[in-house]
């Protein structure tokens, strides 16, 4: 695994560097919106969707300077989600990321202004006409990343979530919520290095199932996670599912059939991965990983 | 103004089907998101800068197919705005276009999520193929749109109007703060047309001088509706600025000068419109308009 460690390492601090430059500084009376942007998307993090955009997009050798700005927005995203989440009136998280969350250090104002502000400047990053230098490829990133991140994925399966508290899932349910709230940003990253070579069909299809797979895994891993795992590893409070009511795969598969659905789902991955040949192993170790994290 | 009042009611009805064709309705247990964002979509309003961007559009006599997406998306990106201003941790308001606000109907955390999937939609919407055939210009579009709604726009103005709470302001810092609060997204509005027409320069330019007069003009009307009109005439509360200690154009202009100030300022704007001769003549209408409204 130490292959995938020194790659993920390696991706981190160009994207680190990416986003650092991507997002301004203060303009005027405004300081604190863009500290609080900064402070969010600079805090670390393991850039998991940002490697899987790059790693797609190698598979077709798409120059990195194509792939960036996505790789960029994607994360910004991700970012926006979790700010967003953390408020009191979502969540109520006071630690993310082992540091206080953006409404603890600022206030729930420049929290939720930041969180739009970063959903705003993704959108922007990938049209820019710096980035992928054909027009439509642009657009169409755009469009399936609004489509990921929207009501029919990632926001909507948030508001899934929420409305979860008062109701009792099955694992169909549960299945159907991860996949648009966790899984359908997975999906994007994984299939916008198709999209950047401009690659459909059986490729773009294959890269679909295994991001499927390893969303899911990822999901299952985060609940065995805030069974099995410590505040301190993860730099954020734990058992907050169970504390909230709310059913989790562990809840439903039991401990041992959640750890063997994820473990299937690992070789449901790499098994997609196999028209693309030692060019993904990488993308293999991703999946591997996923479900042998420890945060 | 009747030949007006009939092209922006015409226009409503246009832009009220499409919202409702465009905004999604429930897909699962994620019900309550959609409900809160076709609320406070489709609760009526002006309509404002879908006008204007269907009539710059209409100058360069582009296909109303191709300006309709973009003509909606305006109008999410400002309901957005609206649903989380409002928000207690923001401005705190109770009543919006004389309905409860969002977060008053529904509840704070669907209000945040529906205000981001109104963002997210819009970009959705404008980058989705069966908009403008030209995929540079939908890009192009969207990057514009991104920039007018982001941190150098909307969302910095909202952070700079937070914060005015706490310092006191003078002209140019109130002219600065209302360029990007409110004057970005009449700006990308009245320049969309040319956008959508592929035309640069002196017109696109020309329009741009146009928004900037007609957005400037906008917020001292307002200012003097918030001392001049009435809740029940506006549909919101007013004298909230002066309650918040908050500086307006009425403050620091008088009365009188903000009135003069107004007129001086749709002179302009109705002079910038000169290249563009009598198609120009409902933009002309909008500028008098716009400081004549009593809501």
């Amino acid at each position: 695994m130490s292959r995938l460690k020194e790659a993920m390492g390696a991706v981190a601090a160009e994207i680190n560097a990416a986003l650092d430059g991507y997002i301004p500084r203060s303009q005027d009376s405004d300081g604190r919106l863009f500290d609080a942007m900064r402070y969010s998307t600079l805090a670390g993090g393991k850039r998991l969707r940002p490697f899987l955009v790059l790693q797609s997009a190698a598979l077709f050798d798409v120059p990195p300077d194509w792939v960036m700005p996505c790789a960029a927005a994607i994360e910004m995203i991700h970012t926006y989600s979790l700010v967003h989440d953390d408020l009191p009136a979502m969540d109520n998280d006071d630690l993310r990321r082992g540091l206080p969350t953006c409404h603890k250090k600022f206030d729930d104002a420049t929290a939720i202004l930041a969180g739009d502000t970063l959903l705003t400047l993704a959108f922007e990053l990938v049209t820019a006409p710096d980035g992928h230098p054909d027009a439509a490829v642009r657009a169409e990133l755009t469009h399936q990343l609004a489509a990921a991140a929207g009501g029919g994925g990632m926001a909507g399966g948030q508001m899934m979530d929420l409305a979860a508290e008062d109701s009792t899932l099955d694992l169909a349910d549960v299945t159907r919520l991860q996949r648009r709230k966790t899984g359908a940003l997975f999906h994007f990253s994984c299939t916008a290095g198709a999209i950047l070579a401009k690659r459909g069909g059986a490729e773009r299809a294959a890269l679909g199932r295994y991001a499927e797979a390893i969303g899911l895994a990822f999901q299952i891993a985060d609940d065995l996670l805030d069974v099995e795992g410590s505040e301190a590893e993860l730099g954020k409070a734990v058992q907050k599912d169970a504390a909230a009511g709310k059913a989790t795969f562990v809840d439903l598969l039991g401990l041992e059939g959640a750890r063997s659905r994820a473990a299937q789902l690992v070789d449901d991955a790499v098994a997609a991965l196999e028209p693309f040949g030692g060019k993904a192993d990488l993308l293999s170790d991703v999946a591997r990983y996923i479900v042998a994290r420890k945060n």
